[in-house]
């Protein structure tokens, strides 16, 4: 009974209909194809906005590229102590960016409040000498399976457009924040603020498919030669786009995430105190103790250690695709007494 | 009538089979499943020989990733003038190298001599002031549609093995070239002296898949770091996986690239005279005048200028699913008087 | 009266005579002249140990080519919140590893504890996803003014080295840190387990010398090629080479590092209780207020604030030149009712 | 008797002198002193032009720190065949530029005419598959010690500017060429289309002494930020401004030059026949085959191979301070029957 990770799940029957229908004789090759054309108007519908948009295959690839372009070389990126940029990307950034530093900001359950930005970018002294402060990035869902409100978003840009940063939000979870929230995907992104995204399906249903997103069309400028050069321009482009378009058009990406969200849910009830921090996406972190954790997984269920071994706590991630039945057995694992 | 790239080709039935095979219940992400834990032992089989083989999902990306392993910031990569890594990925080996310097050596047919290795190495003052060989990437089949014979491959590895230097073949038309040839995948890799070869699938009737093959185990290093920090690792990689295994199990890859070099035969036949190379895989150069080209586009066959409009040349690209009929109405254009 | 930096300061008259005696006709250039090739083993003798030293020009180009050497570019490289490499060189380790990470550890009066590494190398999950820890940098004297004891090096060595991680010492104050502490260079360096130092006299009496030194020659390996593509082999290296062996040799080293030291004594023992850190070098930070520090400004003291300017707190720095009598003005001012 | 390079030179007395007077008291740093402060001036009087100048220690940095204002990551310079950015600096522009490529043209004795830097551009097919023409970088005088006459850089600007490329002038011994020209220095520059040059004085009678000199402003743009990075902002700047004030003010740049080329000119005409590229600087190439060479040396002269020693070709370089002596017996030795 696998509750690892959302990345281990299958493809959305939707998703994988969507590829075949794209598999007609021969197209264009590199994105010039009726597929990908078609991006920027449909998740220009589904953002409200009009929006510049390109498709990469992993989520590492979307946050890196759209951050080498906010952040020059000598720039530097603001991020929560616990990012997946900063903890999962094996040094990404500082990759795609020539160099750009990390600076880590430390906040409750995931989450980056405007007021910890705004110290943090009036404490340092910016000179010739520093790194220069050019990009925000949160993440939505947050790596603690939160979800930020769009006036925590818009508190947020607001400091960073006023000093001169621009913001990026990895979407890795963005479905399952919406969902959660229960808003349009226009509040929590363009709307408060939100420069660029990195529009995931992956994790939510797709084979393997992430939009870069931007709803600044200056800030584009030498994207697609970055992607490029990066080996992220994939020359049958059309099989990623047409996953998210499906993604996007025919509702799966609500209804994989609600369903993942609601599974998070109960599970996150059962756990009852013993939650490190509020259920408001697909992922469970729950202080179970070492003993608590043996038990779990003799009992058969898989998971991953959240922290060092010996912190007894685990991380639990509700798949779009996961089997009812074992959801039921953790819940009644949990509140065994 | 596309004769454009084999890059806009369909995916074949029985690589769309194995991705559908693969899409059961969770697996274990980022690799750890079970088709690609088959991979080095089918590819092993492939070319008889003990491998360690990494999927990506596309050929900069595998050539890029692989030349990362073998050069340090401060080498040189010798490579054909014409080589995609030189001309066709945006400088991707400079940016995953860290700045490694490309050397490009002329040759007739896309192909580096290994006397003109020998000559450009031995003409090289190597000191701390100048960049440190470290590398050769030749690419089977060629840029201009030929294909290496092993002896010739074996010839030029001698030369770079005596100085050091470790060899990598570019193998996006890898099967065309083997089918070309008759032989067997092992004598134009690791038999010849090949450490580490890009082995492509995409356009020879896979979704996107390649695989980067180290022959030479010593050298995979740091091969997965690399490919994690470039966001090449897939979170679902089992479908890339997947493509691979049927690719080779299946005897797609020959199928395959002898039906679109047996159509390539045909129209380089046809071209007669004003063939520019030998067609020895899918692809056939054509010297046709701005006339000619003029009136192949007008009626209705889609390709390639090569190099400038002006010069008059044409790339023309059969493809693994392309119509017999447009073959066969290209083979009659070309022979008009 | 300035009290900025001692990167202000003038050339000691030892140092400037050496400049002239090493500009004699004709020598070989880029570092193959008798003063550079003396080097390791004048600095052998002073550290009392087989070295490996190779000069720079400038602090930061010694602390990031040390590190590049130790450090690949999906490593971390861990040090103190407010070190010198974090803050004050625009992403210059960023920049020479091809992307590292820093990732910065807290401690009181600019020192990093050997629990602190140790608890912060613990908590974090080493895996392909994350950054590879490969360094620890600690500065001595640090930037706090501060000096690290044998003993608190010594614990710090173990811990890094248990995990596998070089230890880089940044010795753009070493001199005034071993004038403090009365302990022999090796002392504070190998015996210590110190793996490799930037080795400063720019600040205490040089035009412009810097040495990185290796005490483990297995770890030079490409440090000379790293540092001639950064444009840091000098021609005439042998103006820097002699400007070290001035600085060793005569004791200018010792000499000018306490009197700068005493200077620095004498203004803490004015500050009292103002005093942020305890005075180990020749730097002085004290908290005077934003009315404390106008006045101290009104009657001629030039100095930087620490900080944000509303923070209130100084920096005040004494050189090896400074002049006696400022520093008596300066210690009135602090103590005038 | 050594005729190895001009950078074994020693420093000239002018700008011993210089560092010496600029030796006084407390400055304050990285460049803002009072020397550095009036370099834009007076060596905007010195090309009769507004110009931005900036300091720096080495060659290779001054040519790589301007390469990296023109030139994107996924850049393209072109540069002659045996330009010492491309053979001489182990990859630097690669490093400064964040993987930029090189783009080697040949032509006659080191240069690039504009016929052949418009072929070259006219014939790359450039899309977002390709690197993306940046700049051209020219050497005066080139690495054959022959000089660039103002019309030939003035059609080469042309032909770059004209397709939207920046051009760079490395003057490493741009005091030689200007020399033998009898110009002024802005005719070779600005007035021919220069955008920016590295304006070096460390191989004619500098301790240390390169400028970044920008003609056009609007490229200064991040050139500071990238400077510090790189470990190229020296802390003492001053004391590398004052030895450029000097070697500019009085005029010891023309009067070295025009002794080294002296020299050069006598040696040449010793050489006769044998002479590989007219003398138009300091440097002299002469074929004398393998007993030639060691005839020279046994005679006691010392001197590199050109090329791989079996060629048997030799470069002979005069320095500012050379021995009339020694330039006496070796055109006797050359002229010897």
């Amino acid at each position: 009974m696998r509750f690892f990770s959302d990345n281990t799940a299958s493809v959305c029957p939707e998703i994988l209909e969507a590829i075949h229908a794209a598999n007609q004789e021969l197209a264009v090759a590199y994105g010039d194809d009726p597929w990908t054309r078609r991006l920027d108007e449909v998740l220009g519908e589904f953002f409200g906005a009009r929006v510049r948009a390109f498709v990469v295959a992993t989520g590492t690839a979307a946050n890196s590229l759209a951050l080498a372009t906010l952040t020059p070389p000598y720039g530097a990126i603001y991020c929560h102590h616990e990012a997946h940029i900063a903890c999962d990307e094996c040094g990404a950034p500082g990759f795609f960016c020539g160099g750009a530093q990390l600076e880590r900001i430390a906040g409750e359950d995931g989450k980056i409040t405007a007021d910890a930005l705004a110290a943090t970018l009036d404490s340092m002294s910016v000179s010739v000498h520093s790194v220069q402060p050019a990009a925000v990035s949160i993440s939505q869902a947050t790596e603690l399976g939160t979800a930020y409100r769009a006036a925590e978003i818009a508190a947020l840009c607001e400091v960073a457009h006023a000093r001169g940063l621009r913001v990026h939000m990895d979407g890795a979870r963005f479905a399952n924040a919406v969902a959660h929230l229960g808003c349009s995907p226009a509040e929590v992104t363009w709307r408060a603020g939100i420069d660029v995204l990195s529009f995931g399906a992956t994790k939510n249903g797709a084979l393997g498919a992430e939009a870069v997103v931007f709803f600044d069309p200056t800030l584009v400028r030498d994207f697609e030669l970055r992607r490029k050069r990066a080996g992220h321009l994939l020359s049958k482009s059309r099989f990623v786009s047409a996953q998210l378009l499906a993604y996007v058009e025919s509702g799966v990406w609500r209804r994989n995430a609600e369903r993942a969200n609601g599974f998070a849910r109960r599970i996150g009830a059962a756990a009852g105190e013993r939650l490190l921090h509020p259920v408001q996406a697909n992922e469970v972190f729950v202080r179970l103790g070492a003993a608590g954790k043996a038990a779990l997984r003799a009992a058969g269920f898989e998971f991953y250690d959240w922290g060092s071994p010996a912190a007894g706590e685990a991380r639990l991630v509700a798949s779009w695709d996961q089997s009812e039945r074992h959801v039921d057995a953790l819940c009644a694992a949990l509140t065994a007494p």
